[in-house]
């Protein structure tokens, strides 16, 4: 009697131990993802962050209510700057008890491993992301559509979806096969993801994606659709396609005849296709994986939930 | 013969550890500052550091020497902030190389506390920094020393001196006693160290500082040695002084017109006690300490440099 009792407390306690550690380590994402996006909206000069103020115009309106003293605006950007590094920090220590939770070492140090992996890949997909977007000029048309595939993969497709199902599944010590299944699934819906969320940056409601409509236009974000969309314009259409892209105080009538002429261009067209194809990479991916039936459903329904966002 | 000769192996194989343990270490709080310096360069819009431009500046240059699109500036403070994030990761890394190393599990937990503690402080510290540079006008005039001390203990004191003390030491596993003669040695002389600091900033020679004289005057920084000058100063010429302080196209004349203020207040005599009486109290901590002689030597050394330093 009592060693049953103790192995089911203590098969209990490996449970939550378990979870703890799950929990943990996505509330980890959670405040490295917020990290990202506050220095994000620094670098993008965003002003709305989920449809509020981002977190350097409320430092900055902070500064301007209690009238302090010198420059509201480098006030803010300071702040965010220094907000965004506690939160870096944060988000380490909230992984590290999260991997104090699983015993087996091993377990512990690939999901560490996969975690830095993500860290380091999306700071440089960021970079390459402004690199492109103020090198594009410099480079040959050619070159054009390959980077910004290259900015989707790591600055999307790899951080938001590759990266978290694999630390995930280190945790609970996945296999060699599993880890590959779920790369091959997780990647193409992380293309599928930005290629969705690009249409949103140019076409989204602003009152359901947050942000304004439009907004990655006065950005000069050098999208795969924009890519797609150059190609098809004449010499004469590109040059004054390119002087209006990334000028931040384009108007509303600006931003209307860039999207008709992305849209007339068939790049909506294309990108629709794509998405479907690498969302049916990604199922294939499952359908002939060796993933538990539950898992299975699960990712099933992230791939349908991904794809079919509006925001 | 055989287990004294695997015995020496074994003692050296233990030798090599921690040596390459504190070197990890040491590395990891040396590009943590590397870090913290990149965007320390981007909220004091500095140009220089270490005599060479600051990242921003050089991402800035890049920009123009290459011809790319859109605001040079933008695009260096953008890199700049991509490249303290990737810094503030591989710090992280560093650490965790060095802890694996370690094979007492609770000197490697004491040690990364520690880290952790180091990292959102300093953080902290500089954002009240920012926050007083501005906000000083708000407060009492009784307020702002204590304000200017605090910023010192958590910016400079804590991060620049006691922390990396008691990183290497729980390393070692140091007692409770030994971390607290550390302390009692660490706070005072990191308290010393940034009064001089203060007055090199103000007073300092840019060919040996590595930036220009007066940089501070130029920032505005709220330092103690600023607020003992203020406390001397007239209605009248504290007006005068607050309006100069912190303007970013101040003149040689008028940094050389605050420079002699200050040092007319007697602010820089007092200054100079502090820092004689914190250096003691530092002296004092360790002779009472029950350090290892070899440490306590070093100790004392590192006292004399600290507070000797020109740059």
């Amino acid at each position: 009697m009592r060693d049953t009792f103790v192995g089911g407390e203590e098969r209990q306690d490996s449970e939550n131990r378990s979870l703890n550690a799950v929990v943990a380590a996505a509330s980890a994402l959670e405040v490295f993802h917020a990290a990202a996006l506050v220095h994000d909206d620094v670098i993008d000069k965003s002003d709305t962050r989920r449809g509020a103020p981002s977190a350097h115009r409320r430092f900055e309106a902070l500064h301007e209510h209690r009238g302090w003293a010198g420059d509201a605006e480098a006030y803010g950007v300071s702040a965010a700057l220094l907000l965004g590094d506690l939160l870096l920090g944060w988000s380490d220590e909230l992984l590290d008890e999260g991997l104090q939770l699983i015993l087996q070492p091993g377990h512990r140090t690939a999901a560490r491993l996969e975690f830095n992996r993500m860290r380091t890949e999306v700071t440089a997909g960021q970079y390459l992301d402004i690199l492109d977007e103020h090198a594009w000029n410099t480079f040959g048309e050619a070159e054009l559509f390959g980077r910004a595939e290259r900015v989707i993969i790591y600055k999307s497709a790899k951080y938001s979806v590759e990266s978290p199902l694999l630390i995930g599944a280190t945790l609970a010590g996945a296999d060699r096969d599993q880890l590959q299944s779920l790369s091959e699934f997780g990647l193409p819906l992380g293309i599928a993801y930005q290629l969705r969320d690009d249409l949103l940056g140019v076409y989204g409601d602003a009152k359901v994606t947050g942000k304004p409509s439009g907004d990655d236009l006065r950005e000069g974000k050098r999208t795969v659709l924009i890519a797609l969309a150059r190609r098809e314009l004449t010499p004469g259409t590109r040059r004054l396609f390119d002087e209006l892209l990334g000028d931040p105080d384009l108007t509303d009538e600006q931003i209307s005849m860039l999207q008709h002429t992305i849209k007339a261009s068939g790049a909506v067209d294309q990108i629709e296709q794509m998405i479907k194809a690498n969302v049916s990479r990604a199922r294939e991916a499952i359908e002939r994986s060796d993933l538990a039936p539950t898992a299975r459903t699960q990712l099933s329904e992230l791939a349908r939930t991904v794809t079919r966002r509006d925001s």
